[in-house]
C-alpha cells in the first residue's frame, strides 16, 4: 500500500483511572511485546461478542461459561499463543492465570477477562506469563510501555502496524472519549476472526447498553470484513466504559444518544477498514457495495461472495479489469438474483448497466482505476431495495509466503 | 508434483461410429487447439448436469430451455471464451452456431449439444468458429488431431496437461467401454466449477438411466473437488451412450449393472481427481476424510470447510505440520460436533485422539509426511456414522501468478 493512510497511529490520550502495562513475556519466538494488561481502578462495565467457531478456545469457553461478566477489573491479552484446542490443561491455565489476576488485583475472578491470540494448539507458557505478570506488579516498567500504541503492539501477531483510533464525542452536552484497538491480519472472516478489537470509552454506560450498543455497530464493522474467509477460535470484541463522565442516558434509543453512536460505528469501522489494509500480504483495500437486494442478507451473502472469491482478489491485486470474475461471484452467491439486472462499476466506472456491457466499453480507464490502493466496486442487483457493505484485500503471493511459513 | 500418475494421458481407443475432430479456431490467443466436435454417427442417448451458478452461460441457458435433450448427433465444445455474460448477442450466437450445426449434420437443434469454457463476459468470434468448422467439413483435418487426447487439449484453458481416462468394464457377460474426458483448473468447486466432463461408453443405456447413473457417480466425484471454492458459469458434465452393445438392464437397481456402476464411479472420481491436481499452482494432491459425523452433509461440511480453508492449503504447500489450522477450519463449519471428540490423523500419523494430543507427540515424521505429493487427512468426528471424502490442492504463489494475469 502506497498511500499509508490506514497505517498512521494517531495520538491517544490515556483514560483517567486506567492503567495499561505492557512486557515482552517471551511467548512470541522472538523478543517482542507479547504481554499486556489493562488496569481500571475504578472498575468499567463491560459487553463483548464473541468468535461463533465450535472450536473456541479455553478463554472463550470461560465467557461462555461466566455469562453474567458485567465488570470488569482488570483485561489481560497475550500475543503468540492462542490457548486454543490445548484441552483440559489450557483450560486449567487460564483459571489459574484469572486466579493470579484477581488475587493481586484484589477483585473477583468474574472481574478479570483475559483474551489470546497466536499458534492453535500448544500450552500457554504459564510461568513465563506469571513471571512477568510479578514484574508488572513491581512496576519496574518503562515509561513507553505504558500507553496505548504499546498495548496495540503487544497484541500483534503477524500484524505488520498497530492499529488504533480515536475519536472525541459527545453525549449530550458532555465531551467523552472513544478509543479503539485491534489487531487482526490472517484468518479475518465475518462472525470474527483471529481479530481482537477493544472499545473504551469513559461515559457512564450500562453493560446492557454496551452490548446493545456493540451488537449494532459490529455487524457493519467487524462482521463485515473478510481477509480469507477463515474463522477463528479466539475472537472477541470488548467494549468498557470506564464510567466517569455521567449522563442521562436511558436507553439506546435516546435521542442524545446519536452523535455517540453515529462515532462509535465510525470507530469500529475504521478499525476494522486497519485490520483489511494489514490483510497478509494485501496491497489494497477493497470496498464492495451491493445494492438492490431483495434482502439485507442477500445482499451481504452476494458483497461477501464477491469479496471471498479468490479469484476475483487475484485479478484485483494483477490490477486487471477482469469484471467476468465478479460475474462469477455474484452468480455463485446464495442470494436471488435475475443476471440480466446486474449492474457493475469499478470507482465511478461503468462497466455493466442492468446487465449490458456499456456502449463502447472501454477497459483502459479501469485498468488505471485498478492501480490505486483503495478500489471500490459497485454492484446493483436491481431486485429490491436492500444495501451491504464489506471490505476485503487483494490476494497476493505475500499471503502465501506468510501463511506457508507462520510458526517457523 | 514430482510423481506425475495422474499427468498421464492413457491409450484410449475410438468408439466405434464415433468421429473426433478437433482443430484450432483462433479462439484462444496463441495458436493453440480451441474447438472440437464429436459426431456421434448413429447418435447417442445423453444426460447431463450443469452449473447451479445463478449467472449461467448462454449453452447453460439452452439446455435450461431445452429440458428434453436425451438424444444427440453432435457435440461442440471451444474453449478461450465462456459465451457467458454475452446478453442477447451470446444467445444469438450459440444458436446460429446450433442451427449450422444441425444443418450440416442433418439433425434437430436438440440434438447439438454445446460447451464453451474460458473468458467470460466476451463475444464468441463466430466467423473463425464457422469457417473452421467448415474446413472440419472438408475433412482437411490430419490425423492426429482426431483422437481423444487432441479433444482432451482442445477444451483446455490455464490446464497444464490434458485429462482422459479409459476403463474396459462388463454389464452382465457383455464387455463394454467407458471413456472419461475432462478439462478444470481455476474456479473449481463443488456443484461445478470452470469444470467439463464427459463420459462416452458404448453400453446402451437409455437417457434416463445415463442421468440416474451420472447423478450417483457425481456427488462423489466432480461434486467433491474444490480448488479454490470459486463456481463457473459454465459447468457441464454429459454422459453419453453409443447404443452399440446391447444389454437387458432394466432399472439402475439391476445387479448385472454393479460393475458398470463401481467402474463409472471410479472413472468419474479419478477424473475429478485429476483436475485437482491440475489445481492452479498445486503442488500437492490433498484427501481429505471425515468420519463420525452426525449426517452426510455435516460431514460433507466439514471437509469441504478444511478443503477449502487457505490457511490449511498454505500450510500444506509449506509443508509445515500446524494441524491447529485444521482445528480451526472444522470449528468454522457449520456441523454439528463436540470440540472434544475429534481425532486427527495425516496419513497414518496421529496427532490427536479424541480431544487429546498424541502422548509423546512428535511433529517431526508428519513434517516428513508432508513432503509427500498425495496427502491424506483423517478426521474422525467421533459424533454420528456418517462419512464424506473430498479431494483439493494445495495454494501457492504460482496460483497467484496465474490468476492475477490470465488474461494478458
Amino acid at each position: 500500500m502506497k498511500k499509508m493512510f490506514y497505517k498512521y497511529f494517531p495520538k491517544i490520550p490515556i483514560l483517567e483511572n486506567v492503567d495499561i502495562i505492557c512486557g515482552k513475556a517471551n511467548i512470541k519466538s522472538r523478543s517482542r511485546l507479547d504481554l499486556a494488561i489493562i488496569i481500571f481502578n475504578n472498575y468499567a462495565n463491560v459487553a463483548y461478542v464473541t468468535t461463533k467457531s465450535k472450536t473456541f478456545a479455553a478463554n472463550i469457553k470461560w465467557l461462555k461459561a461466566n455469562k453474567s461478566i458485567s465488570k470488569v477489573k482488570v483485561l489481560m491479552v497475550n500475543s503468540g499463543n492462542a490457548n486454543a484446542y490445548t484441552g483440559e490443561q489450557g483450560y486449567l491455565n487460564l483459571k489459574s492465570l484469572i486466579k493470579f489476576l484477581s488475587y493481586g488485583f484484589n477483585c473477583k475472578n468474574k472481574e478479570v477477562i483475559i483474551s489470546s491470540t497466536g499458534v492453535i494448539g500448544e500450552q500457554l507458557p504459564i510461568n513465563n506469563i506469571i513471571s512477568t505478570l510479578n514484574k508488572f506488579a513491581e512496576n519496574s516498567i518503562e515509561k513507553k510501555n505504558m500507553n496505548w500504541e504499546s498495548f496495540a503492539r503487544s497484541i500483534m501477531t503477524t500484524d505488520t502496524f498497530p492499529k488504533g483510533i480515536y475519536k472525541k464525542t459527545k453525549i449530550g452536552n458532555k465531551e467523552v472519549k472513544l478509543i479503539g484497538i485491534a489487531k487482526g491480519s490472517g484468518m479475518i472472516a465475518p462472525d470474527m476472526a483471529t481479530m481482537l478489537g477493544y472499545i473504551f470509552t469513559d461515559a457512564d454506560l450500562s453493560s446492557k447498553l454496551l452490548q446493545e450498543l456493540l451488537i449494532e455497530v459490529n455487524e457493519k464493522s467487524f462482521n463485515s470484513i473478510t481477509v480469507d474467509s477463515d474463522m477463528s477460535t479466539n475472537d472477541m470484541v470488548c467494549f468498557f466504559s470506564t464510567r466517569k463522565i455521567l449522563n442521562k442516558v436511558q436507553t439506546i434509543k435516546d435521542k442524545i444518544l446519536d452523535k455517540f453512536k453515529k462515532d462509535l460505528q465510525w470507530v469500529a469501522t475504521e478499525l476494522a477498514k486497519k485490520i483489511v489494509c494489514d490483510g497478509e500480504g494485501a496491497t489494497k483495500i477493497i470496498e464492495v457495495n451491493v445494492l438492490g437486494a431483495k434482502s439485507y442478507s442477500d445482499a451481504k451473502n452476494v458483497a461477501l461472495s464477491i469479496a471471498n472469491s479468490p479469484l476475483v482478489k487475484t485479478a484485483i491485486a494483477g490490477e486487471d479489469a477482469n469484471w467476468g470474475r465478479i460475474i462469477m461471484a455474484i452468480g455463485k452467491s446464495k442470494a436471488k438474483l435475475e443476471q440480466n439486472n446486474i449492474s457493475l462499476k469499478f470507482g465511478r466506472n461503468i462497466v455493466l448497466n442492468k446487465g449490458k456491457l456499456k456502449k463502447n466499453y472501454n477497459e483502459k480507464p479501469i485498468s488505471e482505476y485498478l492501480k490505486k490502493n483503495e478500489i471500490r466496486i459497485e454492484v446493483d442487483l436491481n431486485y429490491g431495495k436492500f444495501f451491504s457493505k464489506v471490505w476485503t484485500c487483494d490476494l497476493t503471493k505475500k499471503y502465501i509466503e506468510i501463511n506457508a511459513d507462520y510458526r517457523s
